[in-house]
């Protein structure tokens, strides 16, 4: 297994990413979520507040929960994928803070970790064929941070 | 306020509980959750494994998550409804860990919390128009336990 990317590689476009969660997890496209950008390092899930409102006409915390542990599981599923590591990824445990209502469109993002867990995780799946590792993302709303995620992810190679 | 029951008290029905999800959180729809049980301490609610599923065939992690944030969330709706105190709820805080996965339809469970927790809640929500509260929940498949779940919710009367 090699963390070095493919030579000439170009990043999976983010409407593949987006066939590829309607597909995989139907309640995505229920939630009309689309992944808005991805360029290696940073994964944005966009979420249109319409089909995700609750009874006080702001967005429902299960799909902001959704969003942001999909954010993480796109981030971690991009980061294998772009090396072609063949894998199965679930999460363990998530925390989400709602710090305010979103009562507009959300994009959920996460970032790439400190790269010496990022390193450790790709050494530990290699050597056990199962890694452990935590992501945060966040969400926000008209450009304010609206809730903070932080989830435990595991890897399995096939 | 009074925290007693009206005289000559009956519960809502589960089914004006689901029709109330559907109608002010259409992703519940979308998850074709149901209310399945209330009997004035625990409410539960039923969520089919379809239209939940994830890339491994299991439940999707947002779906649980939803559906263990919207089992403390009745409970709390209902324990005040009962009681006729118009109020609006929010999450504030979700922490849930998933154990095992998810292959058959699931169950999401919420109990009353302990006496003292719920008659503070009460008094605070009575004095100061707005109060806080922990609820425990949990989701189970096939009879066992497959993810807990800690909500932190805030009442407001209106």
């Amino acid at each position: 297994m090699n963390i070095q990317l493919p030579p000439n590689h170009q990043w999976l476009p983010p409407a593949a990413m987006t066939a590829y969660l309607h597909e995989e997890i139907p309640l995505t496209k229920a939630m009309a979520m689309t992944c808005a950008a991805w360029d290696g390092t940073t994964a944005t899930l966009s979420v249109p507040l319409a089909p995700n409102l609750n009874h006080a006409d702001t967005a429902f915390g299960g799909s902001i929960s959704s969003a942001a542990i999909l954010a993480g599981y796109c981030l971690l599923y991009l980061l294998l994928r772009e090396r072609q590591i063949s894998n199965r990824l679930l999460i363990t445990k998530s925390e989400i803070e709602y710090l305010r209502p979103i009562d507009a469109d959300m994009l959920a993002t996460a970032c790439l970790p400190p790269e010496k867990d990022f390193l450790a995780f790709f050494d530990t799946l290699k050597r056990r064929r199962r890694a452990r590792i935590t992501l945060e993302s966040h969400v926000t709303c008209k450009n304010l941070l609206a809730a903070k995620h932080t989830g435990h992810y595991v890897a399995m190679l096939y």
